[in-house]
């Protein structure tokens, strides 16, 4: 079939869910839970999960005890464990750390930039300036993030034009790889190949990843219109563990478990497997004392008490 | 773009709530809350509303009040409301409510159409003769339902040619119009153009409506398979009304806001305004003392707490 002729055979799934997921849940983890779900996630297969963020330890009360987590994780082989790092301090405990991947993080609207980091989209790039370079000093890779691609809480619509111009900046700033996000889950498939193909043609696909929102129900139909355009890096978040910051109460990140559903029933490897997310999830679901929102672990929940 | 090429300018979506939806909630509704319930979405664009089914009173209680609701509802010159008929008394008792449109319904496996009406497959279509000759008599439209077109509770995978066939059989039939279902919800998007495409080659895109159940979230990446497709008829319940027998306490039905705010997100016209069927779920979700589980009616339940 036509619609699915480049369609990648295998797809990357990166696990977000530890700081992605958790940065957006009320209830604070102790780090030895944050370490126990992150080593579950680390028998799944994914090969690389972004497990903090390097913030200054006032900022994010969730993620204040980064290298706290990352000094209790047992290093494998494997697996590339990531942080996001907002600044060159960020940095240099990322690097204490050990961590071999990095990612920095800014916006397509200057309205939300202001908002989280309290900088345009061009100051903020600049400070990612030092950043880069302390990361190809030690040959560490660095993801660039690019929030709001599809849709912004204050500006509202955000113009493909506006995504390509950050991208492009951040691809000459040295960045491997980019992670478009629909940050407030308001995109349609139609707008993924608009986004995406003028910033694939400049960077190449293989270093295009896609993060989306499920907020509104369209993430995995954005997944395929990605497909389709010959995307093969996908973010999500184990059982969608958090929620919307701009609809308390709404979905957030793209639930792992319909990723992957959804990869593996089209055929797609991804070398991770879906029961053991699932298990990592109840874990994670545990702790907090509710069931995530996943809907393919709500089915698996449906079953085990079926056969109960 | 290519991958937007054949998307249809407009889509009807069939509401299918009072009947799809409702005779899966335990909690049974009183006429005069049905009645409101198909009032409130007759108010929002739907040229099509499943409004009960013609079963035996004792078979499906949730719907044993079909004459009664028929019988209290305004008729609107804009609106055809529709039933299921399971046989020629449920076609009797349909045409003396006055309907224009009537419904059947088998499977593409005889598991599940033994499970659910005693028969095998081509037991159930001998059995629609009569129904389709006394729908001809009246000059009422039949739409013919096929269940479990990409995967069976009791059977498990199902071939696409299984599906053709018992569509052709309908078509030879006389069926004005095929919804092809998934009805556990397991369907992913390589699946469509493999099960729709030869039927469509044989009835005619226009004579094809796709019903996809969201129970492991690829409901909309489905919708988009078939819009690509050209399909442009779709069914989906108001707040995804409904659960999954087969899982129960997981979805059911696709959401009809969330299948709108896809479409409309995509330019498709549909005609059917959002707010209004949030409205109508609102109510019925009052009535069942729960908010449904549609993702944007959880967003927009959001932005009212944020308001108040």
């Amino acid at each position: 079939m036509g619609l699915l002729a480049r369609i990648p055979r295998r797809v990357e799934v990166v696990e977000v869910g530890p700081r992605d997921g958790l940065q957006n849940e009320a209830q604070i983890v102790s780090t030895a839970d944050k370490a126990r779900f992150i080593s579950l996630l680390a028998k799944t297969g994914f090969r690389r999960i972004e497990a903090t963020s390097f913030v200054r330890p006032g900022a994010v009360p969730q993620l204040a005890d980064a290298a706290e987590v990352m000094a209790v994780l047992p290093p494998r082989p494997d697996v590339e464990y990531t942080a996001l790092v907002p600044n060159v301090r960020g940095m240099e405990r990322a690097l204490a750390a050990g961590l071999r991947e990095v990612a920095v993080f800014t916006g397509a609207t200057d309205s939300f930039t202001r908002h989280n980091v309290n900088m345009t989209v061009a100051e903020s790039i600049d400070a990612f300036r030092s950043v880069l370079a302390l990361a190809r000093e030690h040959g560490v890779r660095v993801r660039g993030y690019v929030s709001v691609c599809f849709g912004c809480p204050y500006e509202g619509p955000v113009t493909p034009a506006a995504v390509l111009d950050v991208s492009q900046r951040l691809l000459d700033l040295g960045v491997d790889e980019l992670s478009l996000g629909d940050t407030i889950g308001v995109a349609t498939p139609n707008q993924v190949p608009a986004v995406v193909g003028p910033i694939a043609d400049r960077a190449g696909l293989e270093r295009m990843a896609l993060h989306f929102h499920d907020t509104r129900g369209t993430a995995l139909a954005n997944v395929l219109a990605g497909l389709q355009l010959g995307v093969s890096t996908f973010d999500s978040s184990s059982g969608g563990l958090g929620g919307c910051p701009y609809a308390p109460g709404a979905a957030g990140n793209l639930a792992t478990e319909d990723l992957l559903y959804l990869l593996h029933g089209m055929g797609i490897e991804t070398g991770v497997d879906l029961q053991r997310v699932a298990a990592a999830s109840r874990f994670i679901g545990g702790v907090l004392g509710r069931t995530l929102g996943s809907k393919v672990l709500q089915v698996l929940e449906a079953e085990v008490r079926a056969s109960a």
